[in-house]
């Protein structure tokens, strides 16, 4: 397993900080937004006593009222097709996991979350990239290019919907095509939905729990990460219809015995956040949204896609190399003693090569900093040395 | 992957708890002891704000002071050999994942803590029972026996010391025979050391990374599940010496972003508990296991092993079958409307058909509950209709 891209940029932040440079984050979906409070005040009123080991599958309280929320939402689903995970990554590995042997294959559009090619690199699956292009906001590949990869290898297909990293929409008529082609084929289509609130004009994405007739074939995973900004709470979920898969899912949750006990009940209470606190949070980053783009799409030789939803940009800069690029953001670039890190496009990509001109910038920053940012990159586009 | 023996039983036990009847819980290792105050004071003062990710090895200050306590207690390591990790489970299965491909091989004295079979499984390393007896307390085969079973697809050797779930204590000079087998064989020696501090007679044991020259070839797996009754924290350690080990074990860390930020704050709170804490768990424990010897041993027909660390016993009934006998005290046994719910030994061992007679105990009850408990075991075992 390779350290990624951004990852090897990490000694040279610290360097900089060491400096005292003043560093823009927006390299790491890590919101700056509080959680609710009910969160917080339910941790307190649990913070006593014995901390037990909780129930593998996660206490009842929570797959009950994850499951009335769904339902509420229009994706009706029992506590029993609820699995609460030790955050989106473990329902990612443990979905994987069940549904895939060592080299056994699963397609994902690129670009993709850097992190589904490091649980798959864990557990010796085999990603099959899907090319998505920048020229048509990264719209979903048409079905026909899927099925030039299917192979009998192939278990699943991958999506997140909401889209991290390029802000992505599937439009129904998409899921409908990908719905089809996972029964003719006898393929699980998996969907990462858990930016699913983040979504700046229209209504919630489709979930893909909502295609008719692919209840045997569809797994939802979910997280609280950004939902509730509680990244650190590590509490997802794993949601299926399939009978089938949720036995043996729960089998390898048992293996690890517990997932965090004190955060399921901290979530518990955030369940009941008045959807006020979503309104908000949207409309703050879509603020921030509107913000980028207009500050992106004016700085010649930029390419800024349209961004429908979660809080990332996938974007085109004028340069030779984004690692390149990033590094010397972090290494040589000051503008004001300040700088910006920026993840490099090409961590997203698991084919070589591909995404080299490209960033992925997280807008996890209020306007006034992310204004300042943007300054640092219009500056630093101007005067590097890379600049094509 | 089949459900264990234990979790066959759990409807048994819901039933007989809807019909009103009392529950021993002898079957599973969650102390009724209370964490130290430090934790919940070091919780609620980090109840606030966003709750971010951690770094992937854990928060620094941590990894520090975890650093500064072992080196403490006689095992000197720096921060950057800790690695901090979602409890013991995750440590082990993060072990075997970095040593290991799938279809290697890890030698491990039966019984066995029955989770390595559900961890190694799942990651498809596969599990090399060596059978242990119940005639010399359990005690590590000679030498030449691990010779016998070692083949060039073994990459470790796993022992949990203190035993779960026999209790026993290996000694120095069984330590520093599977040291030289280590070097000689090129194969790691993993141990889970989690019950270091419940020793009731005589000193801590050695450690793994006390063994000399063997800093290559030793791993720790430790975690605060049992120390300070913070199994639902889900905070353990991954301790080795072994920079190419650490680096890659990082990576497996970097796949799952992070541990539960929160938790962190707790434990970093409870690593300054005084040791006045764990004299007097310890001794509430001796209490518990001289209870539970004495009354075992006063019982026909059973055999009670010497125990010297951990809560656990694992111990042979005149009975026809542990599984049998298990469902049969939750399903038709009542003693005053109560029963006591134990662990099949079956559960513990890989290999098909071993501790048939035998049954695992966790004494993690107050004296006057494990007393009621025995009164039970004793009945039971003059009725059940199996007996041998």
């Amino acid at each position: 397993m390779p350290p990624s891209p951004i990852r090897k940029l990490a000694p040279y932040a610290d360097a900089a900080k060491a400096k005292g440079v003043h560093i823009f984050h927006l390299n790491i979906g890590q919101p700056d937004v509080l959680p609710p409070d009910q969160f917080w005040d339910a941790i307190k009123a649990h913070s006593q006593g014995v901390l037990a080991y909780s129930n593998s599958a996660g206490i009842a309280e929570l797959r009950n009222k994850a499951a009335e929320k769904y339902t509420e939402m229009g994706i009706p689903v029992s506590p029993e097709e609820v699995l609460v995970t030790t955050a989106g990554s473990e329902s990612l590995s443990i979905a994987m996991s069940v549904l895939c042997d060592p080299g056994d294959e699963v397609i994902v559009p690129e670009p993709m979350y850097a992190n589904y090619i490091g649980f798959s690199n864990a557990i010796g699956v085999k990603i099959v990239p899907l090319p998505t292009h920048i020229e048509d906001n990264f719209a979903l590949p048409p079905i026909s290019e899927f099925e030039k990869v299917v192979t009998d290898r192939t278990k699943a297909i991958l999506i997140c919907n909401p889209n991290n990293p390029t802000g992505t929409i599937y439009s129904e008529e998409q899921l409908e095509s990908l719905r089809e082609l996972a029964l003719s084929k006898n393929i699980t289509l998996i969907a990462d939905e858990v930016y699913r609130e983040f979504v700046y004009s229209g209504s919630r994405p489709k979930s893909v729990l909502e295609l008719q007739g692919l209840e045997n074939h569809s797994i939802m995973i979910d997280s609280v990460s950004k939902r509730f900004s509680l990244c650190g709470a590590r509490v997802g979920f794993l949601v299926s219809r399939n009978a089938e898969f949720n036995a043996c899912a729960v089998r390898f949750a048992q293996a690890r015995l517990s997932s965090p006990t004190l955060e399921m009940h901290g979530v518990l209470g955030a369940m009941d956040t008045p959807q006020s606190y979503f309104e908000e949070v949207r409309d703050e980053y879509r603020r921030r949204r509107d913000l980028l783009v207009k500050r992106l799409r004016a700085i010649p030789g930029v390419i800024c896609p349209d961004i429908d939803g979660a809080f990332y940009a996938t974007v085109r800069l004028p340069i030779d190399d984004g690692d390149r690029f990033a590094q010397w953001l972090l290494e040589e670039f000051r503008h004001n003693n300040k700088t910006v890190m920026v993840a490099p496009a090409s961590g997203f990509y698991s084919t070589p090569g591909h995404g080299k001109n490209e960033v992925r910038i997280a807008y996890v920053l209020n306007e006034s900093d992310l204004n300042e940012a943007m300054d640092c990159i219009e500056e630093a586009l101007r005067v590097y040395p890379g600049r094509v």
